[in-house]
Formats: C-alpha cells, sequence, structure tokens
C-alpha cells in the first residue's frame, strides 16, 4: 500500500514540476529555481526563504522565423561551483572575489529542433543570468523581434527610476512607486536634445528597488552586440518586462549563432551598502582582453570647460557665423567672436595650474573647427577631429603641457554622427598619438547617424566597442560622453575609464539637477561603471557671473568635495575654474589630496535618495579617503573608523559643512579641522542640506600625536 | 482710340503671362518656356514647332518648414549663351562641344522670404535644368518630402522601361505604351534578391520614349549629395514625376544651403541616333577635378569570373562551411571544397593567357576570405578586403603579374555593408597599392547595411562618390557595381571607369536576357556612363557544360563580338573562359585588337528595341571598328562608309553571322571576311535572329589592294 502512494506521489511531482532545477548562492542565502511549465521556462527568486522575484517567464518572440517562447523541453541541466579572487588594473579594492553557483539549462524547442542554453549564475549578492544560442544545424542568423524576460516583483516598491528613451538617459531621477509610475510618467520625460522616450511605460536600467525589507537593482552585464535593455511595465507596475532599443527595420538583436544576450542581473540585499559594494557586474564581464596595460593610468584632470556653461562663459566656437561647410569654410577669413576659450594662452594658463596643483591632465573643449554650426541639423560632416581653430597651437601646446609633465586631453565631438567619426577615427587617433594625447573624451550629442538608428541600439551599442577597441590598439584611454550605460565592460577593456550617461554636472548650470541626485546615481548608473561626473563646483551660486541668473549647483562647496570619494571613478575632474580654486585654496587642498586608484572600499553607510558615506584606501598607501552626501535634509552622519590599522595613529583633517552652510543660502560655509584618530574613533558629523564632508586619513607624525587631541 | 486698345492688350498680357521667360537652343531647334501661374512655376518645352513637354509643374514639399510649392514671385531672370570645347580623358570621340543658351529664374516665396533658383540650359539636343538654394538668412538646413517637378508629355509613348526600385536596376526591359505600364508593372517586376519595388506606380531613368515621331530620353546628370530620381506615372501614365528614393526616416534629399539638385534631363530628337550621340549629361557635369590623370587608363581585361556562372563551374567560396564569423574564422582548420577558382595555379593560367593575348587586366573574384557566407543575412562584418584565401598567394601573383606586364584587378564585394566597407577602406587601399593593383571592381549586393538604407538614396549617392574619389586620392579605377545608375560623374571623376547598374552578362547564364536586350540598353543606361557589360561570351549555349540546362545565353556570337563597339566602355571584359576563345581564335582576334578608347564615333543605324550600328575610330590611329546588333528578328543591315578618309584604301574584315545563324539554334555560325573599301563602300550585311556582326577597317597595303577585290 505505502509502495502505491509513492508511486502517486511521484506521478504527481511528475506533471508540475519535472523540470524544476535548482540552485542556492555560495552563502546559502538566494536560492534559484528554474522550472518548465506548459513548455514555457520561468525561474524564480529567494532572499532568506522569501520569493524575491516571482515566477518569471523567459524566450524570445521572433521575426521570421518561429518563437522561442514556449514548447521548451529540457535537454539536459548541470551545476557547477566558481571560486577565483582576480585584481583589476583599477578600482575601488585590490582584489574582486569571483564565487558563485552555476545552473546550465540546455533547452530544445520547435520542429526543425533548435537549442538554447540558459546560464544561471547565483552569487551572493545576486543572480546572473543569461541566454545563449550555440552553434547548430537549424538556427544561424536570426532577428530577435522582443525578448520576453520578465522581472516579476509580486509587490510593489519604491523605485528610483528615469523614464525609459532609447537615446538619453540624462533625465531627473524620480523616486515613486513603481505602481506610480505610469501617473509621474509625463513629468519625469523632461525635454531633452534628441531624446526618444518609448511610446509604452518603460524605465531605465540599473533601476534600484527598495522596499519590502530589502533593496533589488536590475540591470545587465556584458552588453556588446546587442540592444540595451530598458523595463517595461504591466499595468500594476510590479511585472517589468525587458525592452530592446530596436533598429530602424524594427528588429531587436540580429543575432549570428554561436552568441549569446548580454547577463541580466539582480541585485539583492536587505542592507543598501551591499547594493554598492557588489562586483557581480563586473565578475559577469570576461576578464581583461589587453595584455600590456602599463600605459592604462587612472588620471585627475582639470579643463577648458566650465568656462562655456557658466553665464557670460566662453564658446567652444570660434566665430559666431551659420551654415558651416566643414570643407569650404575659411577660418582665415572669418571674424572671430572672441570668446573662444580653446585658444593657446588660455590652454597654457590651464597647464600651468595644473602642473603647480599636480593634476595628470588637462582636457581642452572646442579646440577643432566646426562649432559654428554642428548640432541639431542631422549633418554628417560636422567635425573632422585633426584641425585645431587658428588660435589652438597644437605643436606649442604639446611642448608646453609637455615640458611641465602634463597631459592633454583630447575631446572628440562627433555630433552622434557615427560614420563621419568612424571614417575619420584611424587619422584622428594617429593625430593624438603624434601630439602626445593619450586619452580623449568622446560625445555622441544629437540624433543619430545611420538614420533611425539609435543611441542605446545595437548597432551603436557596436561602436562605443569599436572605438574603446581601437583605443586599445592606439593606447588610448576613453571617457565616453552620450553612449550607452555602463554594463562592466571596463573589466575587459580597462582603458575604457569612464563615461557620462547620465545627468551630469553640465546639467548643474541650469539650476537642474536635484540635491538629491548624487545619493541615486551609486544605486543606479555607477553600478554598471564609473562616471565621468566632473565634480569639484566650488562657486555654486551663478549669479556671481551674472547676477541675472537664479541658476545654481543645489549643494554645498563640501559635499562637492565628498563626490570624489562617493562618486567612484579612475578618471576625475575638477571642473570649475582655477581662479574659484585659488579662492578657495584650503578646501582645494582635498582634490589635490584625493586619489583616483584604491586598494580598499567601504560603505560606511548608504540610503538610496538619502545619504552615503564611503571610506576608501589610497592605492599602495596607508591614507584613507571619506566622503559622506546627504540629499534636501540636513542630518547627522555617525561613522566609526574601526576601518583603520589597530595598530596605527592617524589625524583626520574633516572637510565638513559649516554650521550655517546651506545648499541654497549658504553653500560655501565650510570648515577644515584636524583631529587626531584611530580605530576605536567614532565621528559624528553635522552635513547641511545638500550637504557633505570629505575626510583625509593619514599616518600621524609624532608631532602632531603631540599637538591633536583624540577625536 | 488705337491708343487705348493697346493698353488694353497690353494688360490683358500681363495679366496671363507676365512671367514668361524664353530661350531657344543655339539651333533654335527646341524652345523652352518658363511661366508662373497663380504662384506656381511651370516649364514647357517644343521642338521643331511642337510641344513635346506640356505646362509642367516645378517645385517642393517639404519636411518640418513651409513647402516651397507655390507663392513664387520672380525676382530676377537672365539669359546667357555658352559655348566651349573640352577633351575628355577617355572616350568616344576626342572633342566635346558644349553648346547651350542659359535661362536663370530667381524666384522668391514665403514669409520670411526664401529664394530659389531654376537654371535652364538649352542644348541643341536637349534641355538640363536644376534647382539651386544659395546662401539666405531663411534657408539653411532642410529636408526634402518630394521633389514636386513634372515631365508632362501630353501624349502616349512607347517606353523602353524597368519597373521603378529603390535597391535594383538589373530587371529586364519591358517595351509598351507608358498608359499600359500599369498593366505590365507586377509582369515586369521579376523576383531579383534585395529589391525594394515601390508601392507607386514607378519607371527608373534613363527613360526612353518613342512615339509622335520623336524620341525622348529623360535622365538626370551629375547626381550627388541627393536621392536618385525615379519617374512616377499619374493614372493617364503621360504625365511623370519626380520621385525620390527616401531614406529610413522618410526624408527625400537632406540639404543644406548653398546647394543644388542635379540636373533633370531631356534628350529630344526626331533621329534615334542623335539620342545615343548625346553629350549633353557629360556636359551637365562638372570639368574633370584629378589633376593629374596619367595614372588613369582604359583597359581590356579577363577574369576569373565567367567560370563561377557557368553550370558545374568553380566557386567563390573556399569552402563549403556555412555560418562564418570573419574573426574567428581558422581556414587551416576547414576543409576546401575542392571547387575554389581563385587560387595561384589557375589564376596564373589567366595571366598567362592575358599576356599572350595583350590584355591589360585579370580580374579575380573570391581571393578573400568569406565567402562561405556572405550573403542575405543582414550581417556586417562579412569580407574584410585584405586577407586572402590560404590557395591564392598575393606575393607571388604579383609578381608573375608584374613579369608578364599584366596587371591584377582588385575585387571588393562589400556585400552592401557600407559601414565595414568604409571602415576598412583605407586598409584596402593601401593593400591594393602595396601589391600591384590600380582598378577595382567594387559590388554592392544585399540589402543595404545601414539598416533602411537603399542602394539609391542620399547616404549611398554619397558612399559611392566617396569611393570614387578616395580611388583618385589612392590612383585606383573603379567599376562599381550595383551602384546608382550612372549620371555622367566620370567627366568629374575620370577614375570612375565603369558600372554595372543594368542586368548584365551574369543574367545570361540563367537564360534570362531577352534579345533585345543590348538593342535598349544604349539608349537607357548608358545614356549616364559606360557599363562593364562583360561581353565576350562564345559558348553561349550552356548545355555544353551541363546537358541537363537549357540556360543559354540569348546571341550569336557574331552578336558578342560587335557588343564591344555598340556597349561603349573604357573598360571591357573578354568574359568567357580562355579555353573557349582558343577553340574559336579566329573570332576571338576581333576582340584582340578592338580598342577601349576613342578619337571619334558615328551612329550608322539606330532604333531602340530594334538594331544600332556604330562605327568607332580608334585612339591616336587610323582604325575604324563598326558593331552592329539586332534584336530577335533577322534584319540586312545597310551601311555606307562615307566616314572614312576619300584618300585612303581600307582593307575591312568583316565578322558576320553565318547563313544558318541563329540565337537559338546555331548561335556559332559565323564568318570572317576580308574586303578592299573606301570612303564610298556601301555594304549591306545579313543580321541573323539576335545577330550582329563586327568590322575591323584598317589601312589596306599594297599587297592587299593587289589582292582583294573592292566591295
Amino acid at each position: 500500500m505505502y509502495k502505491n502512494s509513492f508511486l502517486l506521489l511521484c506521478f504527481l511531482f511528475v506533471v508540475s514540476t519535472i523540470y524544476a532545477q535548482n540552485i542556492e548562492s555560495p552563502n546559502r542565502q538566494l536560492s534559484l529555481t528554474f522550472d518548465i511549465d506548459q513548455g514555457v521556462p520561468y525561474y524564480t527568486l529567494s532572499y532568506k526563504g522569501k520569493k524575491v522575484i516571482e515566477k518569471s517567464r523567459l524566450g524570445f518572440e521572433m521575426i521570421n522565423i518561429p518563437s522561442m517562447k514556449n514548447d521548451f523541453n529540457l535537454l539536459k541541466s548541470s551545476t557547477s561551483a566558481f571560486d577565483e579572487t582576480w585584481k583589476p588594473v583599477w578600482g575601488e579594492v585590490k582584489e574582486i572575489r569571483n564565487q558563485y553557483n552555476e545552473l546550465e539549462i540546455v533547452l530544445e524547442q520547435g520542429n526543425p529542433i533548435r537549442t538554447v542554453i540558459i546560464r544561471f549564475r547565483l552569487y551572493n549578492d545576486g543572480l546572473g543570468f543569461r541566454y545563449e544560442f550555440p552553434n547548430q544545424k537549424h538556427l544561424s542568423y536570426f532577428t530577435i523581434a522582443d525578448e520576453l524576460t520578465q522581472f516579476n516583483l509580486g509587490k510593489d516598491y519604491t523605485a528610483f527610476w528615469i523614464r525609459g528613451d532609447y537615446d538619453t538617459n540624462e533625465y531627473n531621477y524620480t523616486t515613486s512607486l513603481l505602481s506610480d509610475v505610469v501617473k509621474k510618467i509625463d513629468i519625469a520625460t523632461e525635454e531633452i536634445s534628441a531624446q526618444t522616450p518609448t511610446q509604452e511605460i518603460t524605465v531605465q536600467t540599473p533601476l534600484m528597488l527598495k522596499g519590502n525589507g530589502i533593496y533589488i537593482n536590475i540591470h545587465e552585464a556584458s552588453l556588446k552586440d546587442y540592444p540595451a535593455m530598458l523595463l517595461e511595465l504591466d499595468s500594476t507596475g510590479v511585472v517589468l518586462s525587458t525592452h530592446l532599443t530596436p533598429d530602424p527595420l524594427g528588429g531587436k538583436g540580429r543575432m549570428q549563432t554561436a552568441t549569446q544576450t548580454p547577463w541580466r542581473t539582480l541585485l539583492i540585499s536587505d542592507n543598501a551598502a551591499d547594493i554598492l559594494a557588489s562586483k557581480m557586474i563586473l565578475n559577469l564581464n570576461e576578464p581583461n582582453k589587453i595584455e600590456d596595460t602599463s600605459w592604462i593610468k587612472p588620471m585627475k584632470y582639470i579643463g577648458v570647460w566650465w568656462e562655456m556653461f557658466i553665464p557670460k562663459g566662453g564658446s567652444w566656437a570660434y566665430a559666431d557665423t551659420a551654415n558651416i561647410k566643414l570643407d569650404e569654410i575659411d577660418y582665415s577669413q572669418i571674424k572671430p567672436n572672441g570668446r573662444h576659450a580653446a585658444n593657446t594662452k588660455n590652454v597654457k594658463r590651464y597647464i600651468d595650474f595644473a602642473a603647480k596643483h599636480g593634476f595628470d591632465g588637462v582636457l581642452v573643449e572646442g579646440w577643432n573647427i566646426g562649432w559654428e554650426d554642428w548640432f541639431g541639423t542631422m549633418k554628417e560632416n560636422v567635425f573632422d577631429f585633426v584641425t585645431p581653430y587658428p588660435d589652438f597651437d597644437v605643436k606649442e601646446l604639446q611642448q608646453y603641457a609637455s615640458q611641465q609633465g602634463v597631459k592633454l586631453i583630447m575631446h572628440h565631438e562627433t555630433s552622434a554622427s557615427v560614420p563621419n567619426y568612424e571614417r575619420r577615427m584611424d587619422e584622428a587617433y594617429r593625430f593624438m598619438k603624434e601630439n602626445g594625447y593619450n586619452a580623449v573624451k568622446s560625445g555622441y550629442v544629437g540624433s543619430i547617424i545611420p538614420l533611425g538608428e539609435h543611441h542605446y541600439g545595437q548597432t551603436m551599442v557596436n561602436h562605443y566597442l569599436r572605438a574603446i577597441e581601437k583605443g586599445a590598439d592606439y593606447k588610448v584611454m576613453i571617457n565616453a560622453h552620450e553612449p550607452v550605460r555602463p554594463t562592466g565592460m571596463h573589466r575587459t577593456y580597462p582603458n575604457y575609464l569612464a563615461a557620462e550617461s547620465a545627468r551630469g554636472t553640465e546639467y548643474e548650470a541650469l539650476g537642474n539637477v536635484k540635491p538629491d541626485h548624487q545619493t541615486i546615481l551609486p544605486f543606479t548608473r555607477l553600478i554598471g561603471g564609473p562616471m565621468d561626473y566632473t565634480p569639484g563646483i566650488f562657486q555654486t551660486d551663478l549669479s556671481y557671473y551674472d547676477p541675472s541668473t537664479k541658476n545654481r549647483i543645489n549643494t554645498t562647496l563640501a559635499k562637492q568635495l565628498a563626490l570624489y570619494v562617493t562618486m567612484y571613478s579612475p578618471l576625475q575632474m575638477a571642473a570649475d575654474l582655477p581662479e574659484n580654486y585659488e579662492r578657495f585654496a584650503d578646501a582645494f587642498q582635498f582634490i589635490k589630496d584625493v586619489p583616483v586608484d584604491w586598494d580598499d572600499t567601504r560603505i560606511l553607510e548608504a540610503e538610496p535618495g538619502d545619504y552615503i558615506t564611503i571610506t576608501r584606501k589610497e592605492k599602495n598607501g596607508d591614507d584613507w579617503f571619506i566622503g559622506s552626501i546627504t540629499d534636501e535634509n540636513k542630518r547627522v552622519s555617525s561613522i566609526s573608523l574601526d576601518f583603520l590599522d589597530p595598530d596605527k595613529s592617524y589625524i583626520a583633517t574633516i572637510y565638513a559643512d559649516g554650521t550655517d552652510a546651506d545648499y541654497e543660502t549658504k553653500p560655501q560655509s565650510y570648515s577644515i579641522k584636524n583631529y587626531r584618530v584611530n580605530y576605536k574613533s567614532k565621528l559624528s558629523i553635522p552635513v547641511a542640506r545638500s550637504g557633505g564632508y570629505a575626510i583625509h586619513i593619514k599616518n600621524a607624525t609624532s608631532q602632531q600625536i603631540k599637538e591633536l587631541k583624540e577625536q
């Protein structure tokens, strides 16, 4: 009798979940289940015993071939474990542990039979999975109509989101329940040049979610030869689906086997700090492909840049002539406008300043011809990337910078005319090498040419990577502005130092960045990779330049210092004018001292949209640096210095908001004080509205130990 | 009293035609009238006193700016005359007279006011006119929605037409009344790879018309930075309108002032021969832009080509492997298919043959990696243009060809992946120069990348010209296959030797070319420029290679010889296999003898779709060559040799159809005979069905004068 009931139970089990496969994370806190139900593949994810991703569909609609969304059979499955530690060329930490349990699901489907592999990697801090299309007889070339991957949250969450768009991610963040996105999306769709908001209700990734006792971050890793993913909300707002950027013919991924999608990633924790500390996205990318990395060097730079954003500032263009043709214009016949910033004399001033204060590089924008008429006309030949304006002496400046030990940083604004850039790229890179440039800031402002393509489509994803690979060929470091948001590819190509791909400091010149912006970015945009945020604006009130403007940078000066620690990047700009740094030389000292490469990083406090406090230890040194920022609310930041070496005494130089500091009324109020500290020290530091503090902790000299009381 | 009636008459005149402007052709046979009626600009054209173009509208619909189709005022008009004679770098004649009367109409329109110039040039053989948009305050960048230019024929004509398509012009011609096009267009839309027939009823240009006692040819000249023009038929079929090739966003010309459209051209005569003799299209193009033309040399060539088209023939690909990735494939690991034609040994055989018979060049297709999987998948990276197959030794062949005084001709099949080609173009051209190639046959087979672009759109028009200009930089001659059909740009860029852009001999391998095809092409495709038709197929019955095939070249052997004269090109291939030429060595002698550059050309007989007889005088020599072809009907060609020097005696070697020759039953029946001729000789030569004859006339030796009787 018991034999029979056992058989019956087995039978029921077989019918309902014969295909269910399961793995746990190495720490056993995350648990993934893969399942085929009525031929449709699904996955679910649990964290500490509770479902965080409910049963979520997997699969594809296809163009011109049968779909791959149902009728699946499990051909085989296997599990494996992986654990290795690797050293990044540069980064937040010296070593990164890559530890996961893997579940490989091999599915077959259709007649004739086609095979797809779904590979799940479960880390202690999250899940990565992707689709792989191996070499096979009946599937070689195909075009995806829709990737059907779902993220079924099951519950409502507070989301930190920007609206879905195929061409820009430079929106302000909105904080709202997912279920409220539909109500708020119109307001969130600020006007931005060359934008293409989706018709559907979509948000961009990395998407940060908070609620129900946990934090979830959804993004992708290793995006290459595939369109970027947005997330489309269903009517409840809690079931998110992959929404890929289409090409001009409506395809969403033109594939050739053997190939694979990017990794779809979910970071999960009940502690927001774990999200910031996660290295899962990097781990899901391929190892470094560049053999000789000796030429790749994190750098701190200044530039001829902010002076073009401030009221009554300089101009990129040499003249005010409209309607320019690059191959016809003769600048010797044109009247200069007198406001051209990238002139030899001015650039020398920046070089002098960089040399005096120890900056590695000087970026110069507007050095090359074409800026008179560069935007908004869908013109193909806007820039040639090699011809300087008549008042910019390439050779003289190369020599001048070289003598002072400073590198000039190249600027390639492509005006989003990619065919023109690609045709001229080799010549442009050769020009750089001949003239001593080893880094380039590229830009993609405007509607994309080829016509009908988008910034985040497969064609452009391939272009950005091609530019990085060519950079590697020429030993050039890349800082791309307006590309697709990063997905950890800097592990594979460490010459890809930084990107913009979000609302950066330039929008502050319009007074149009919210005070909580920098407390959200590390949870969203920076999850994929470093951002060239260009912090360090000391003169935050722009009426200083023109009393008629009401625009201001919505932070205190001290918060601007803290950003050098909270906004991780191996490429950091000190964006303000040299004369402003000279006016606040004591505060400027922190920018001079803060490194751009680190041996260790600890997230001391973190709450998306509210505050972030991070400490980092300099590369190959003993100094620690702390940055702390808050949103529009003032607070007291309480931290322990227990990360310090117990055997050492330290001096902490604290750059804090002044007692009367306030981002609107008194942004330039700050204090700088030295304290003796050790690993037992606990600090409680008041932070102003949209304020912050920065701390430089170094080994104390015996003299200092005598002079300073312990904190 | 009479004063008053005079005033009244004046008044009526003012109201009805105040704006009418008029010019005549230098020989006064053509008369053009420009008129503004209710603010709309029109033109009409008369020939020998009769209207050939009725009142036809001019103007534009625009995207995003107000239209420029009505509300026009005449700002000013002026007339001028021009007459100069220029020498082409190569051509059908030694000197070309460029004589026309010009009417410049300056129109203004709209608020704020915008200016457009319409420039008419009236030649003895036709009309050219274009729109010019000068530099102006209120018009700089704009996108054309539709060019409204009409060609209102007023009457029905017999048309020699192929259907309108944005991506191919390789259709067979249909001969029908214009009013019957609508009925016949579906049948005329043969299946061709990568075709995009228009939704509307359109035909392609050059469009040849015959009827009402005259011949009309409609085309365009100097097409650059503008989409190619099709002709859209109204419901009657007799009013044709410009139909431009759209870009992926629906634009039909993205313009920046100062700019202009191509010339819209009408060739008019009551003698079909005048259409063939016209140089108006060339005259409407800009003069040669290449300073040093010493490297530009018309050439006759053979090639590893036809053997890939015949049944059981060779292959472009080295292996039969499917699904290749260019950056991953390792040919040393792949099994060759044993049919790869472009191997070192075979190419040497061609080089030997070329050297023995005095050919300038040897084209080799299939020399470079990627052919295993090159077509129909919209793959971007198909070819790299620099990596040979393992059995093709570039250096050895360079040396071998050079020793024999033969040039190898490069082949760049782009698979229509233009971004890939443009990225690699410099490297590809450098590779050519390093390896002794001075000419390239390029190909654009397939759907265009960038996605949504078309072969005949503005983006591609610009690409073809860019390739030609880069060719000039590298001193490389261009023979483009599948580009937009030529519009006389070889005057400006004489390194643009020839193009395909029509149904060429390759289709004969499918038995799919009509017998009248070659009697139409000179009136259509060749009006714009030379065609690489690749004639010279002696083994016309393809069952010779494989008894199971019914495919045949639909001409006699003698007609194939005649094509070297009737199908003008400075680049002529002898397309058949060397072994076939060796089998018919006596007939082959004509191909060996016929030049590819000429001092003079006379059209002796011509009727589109029926027959063509042309004589040409060799460059810098005394020899004359005659080619005569007919359609599916046999005929007797009667010509006078009155073009010969009256002071000289000549020997004519006549390669004629045999008495029993017939393209279907006896294509290889021919006779070769020598005759004494002089300027008073008249020849009557029977021509077989789809037959022809070729004649080589040279100065007679005294021995020959004795031996041969006079014809």
